[in-house]
């Protein structure tokens, strides 16, 4: 599908007040030639020396801003993953003080991923196994309404960085417009990632991404939601999961639970070292919530698939 | 596979003084009389009025318990769920002060279901749709260390009331032990169940269940794991997933703004009243926690299969 225009524009942080890359009307498509994460900080050949000298203010560039011609607050702007092209390199690291297990894994780490880019064949992990892929956009979302610069972390009602795995290819994404012409960016783009993230980062990748625009006028919307073209897991769940569990009344602890436990079978069962247990387990397990009604304990679920092994 | 024994011994709650049942070397196989969680109260001819008279003394039988030879505290058991032979039956329930949306949701509702137990053919929902089925155990585990009769509800460290929707057939369950005989218990047979089990009920249901056990000498197990012998939601997933989301920096929280969200989805799309979409929720929306480390606002998302529309 050709597009009128690929964004080259990036932006570091949400800002209403940020200058539109490009005006479009409703039903137009566009490409997004989208940084990693690191915006460009960690190349193909980077070392563990650079994931300590990051510049945090340079982190997660977005692509963007795009002006929907119509769109105002009240809005539901419909976003539908076209298409990604990816560059066939990646990055998982540990950054001290992120992740949910940063108390234990406080040394930095860097996994650096060549990956076959036309096939998608599943990735290398050094001599431990293969990672399936699955391209999707980590941050996507429309500036906020709050006057000012926000960070790009935490994901907003707007969207951002959401970093949910399955806004992947073929997938209707439903945003809720805070401001006139939305102004939407994207960026990064990941290879693969499970639920959860938990290492607090995925296969950072750069990517070309082609998306659709369409508005919906005044719909009552709270959050993102999404619709998926068809199973979101069967890249993964051919031959079942290893599962863990974390139990008791409070949910983060019990999904640290259910990583450590995990990490520990991983260690155990492949002589992994645990550093490389917890970034295998960000870009291919799940964290699930088995149960939440059981009072007072719920059960967190940590799905690691076999298939990475076989 | 021939049994020598089917257990019909029930018994309330947990307690490491309850008289076993029957006396097993590991390697046996044993199948087990399930009684639905209302402990027969309710029935495939009930009335909402019976929901209100519950005597909760009674609620979620578990037959067992089972003493099985040489099992002494740091070992694990290791249970094989065999093969399930379901009812036909079953009801989901809301239950005054019990799920997420207590606090929306304070009328008792009821729904009986029939579904064909050989078959096991998606189970008709009124006239709203079908409900794909995978029959599992909702309670399973062992007796605790600590003396005295514990409440059924919670799971705990040696399980219990897990609730978890892949302890299925032909899954293989590792189960900490803390009590000479490791005293096994199982109940709570559910047709289907979504993860989080939302509303508080699945499709609660008796059965009876056939189930081998291994003994694993002191091993370290912190909480129960499991292993799946395939995919486990392909009965769900094919035709794709509805998604919302509830985002912040509360994991419980974002887990009720996500529910919320597909219930009004729900109400909107298919002019659905809301208790009804929120049982149906119960029995075949999942929970995932999309990403947990993108300080301070984590990701819960509820998937709803779009399967049982069409």
């Amino acid at each position: 599908m050709p597009h009128r225009h690929t964004i080259h524009q990036h932006h570091y942080g949400w800002n209403n007040a940020f200058a539109a890359a490009v005006r479009i009307a409703p039903g137009a498509s566009l490409e997004f030639d989208v940084a990693d994460a690191s915006g460009g900080q960690l190349r193909a050949t980077s070392t563990i020396d650079e994931v300590t000298r990051l510049d945090f203010a340079k982190i997660n560039p977005v692509a963007g801003p795009v002006f929907i011609d119509g769109a105002e607050p009240g809005d539901v702007l419909k976003v539908t993953l076209l298409s990604f092209a990816p560059s066939g390199w990646g990055w998982t690291a540990n950054i001290p003080g992120f992740g949910l297990l940063a108390d234990d894994f406080k040394e930095p780490a860097l996994h650096l991923w060549q990956y076959d880019a036309a096939t998608l064949a599943p990735a290398l992990y050094g001599r431990w196994g293969r990672v399936p892929l699955k391209p999707f956009t980590g941050t996507i979302g429309l500036a906020p309404a709050e006057p000012g610069l926000h960070s790009v972390v935490p994901p907003r009602r707007v969207g951002g960085n959401l970093d949910v795995r399955d806004i992947a290819q073929g997938t209707e994404l439903f945003l809720p417009v805070e401001v006139a012409g939305a102004l939407f960016s994207v960026g990064d783009t990941h290879a693969a990632q499970g639920d959860g993230e938990v290492c607090g980062t995925a296969i950072e990748s750069p990517m070309r991404v082609a998306l659709q625009f369409e508005l919906l006028k005044q719909q009552p919307l709270s959050y993102p939601r999404f619709r998926t073209p068809g199973p979101v897991t069967r890249h993964l769940d051919a031959k079942g999961y290893d599962v863990t569990t974390g139990i008791g009344p409070d949910l983060m602890q019990a999904a640290r639970a259910a990583l450590s436990s995990m990490i520990d079978l991983l260690t155990r069962q492949h002589g992994m070292p645990a550093i490389d247990a917890y970034l295998l387990c960000s870009v291919c397990g799940d964290l699930r919530i088995s149960e939440i009604v059981d009072l007072p304990n719920w059960v967190v679920s940590f799905y690691f698939p076999r298939v990475v092994f076989e």
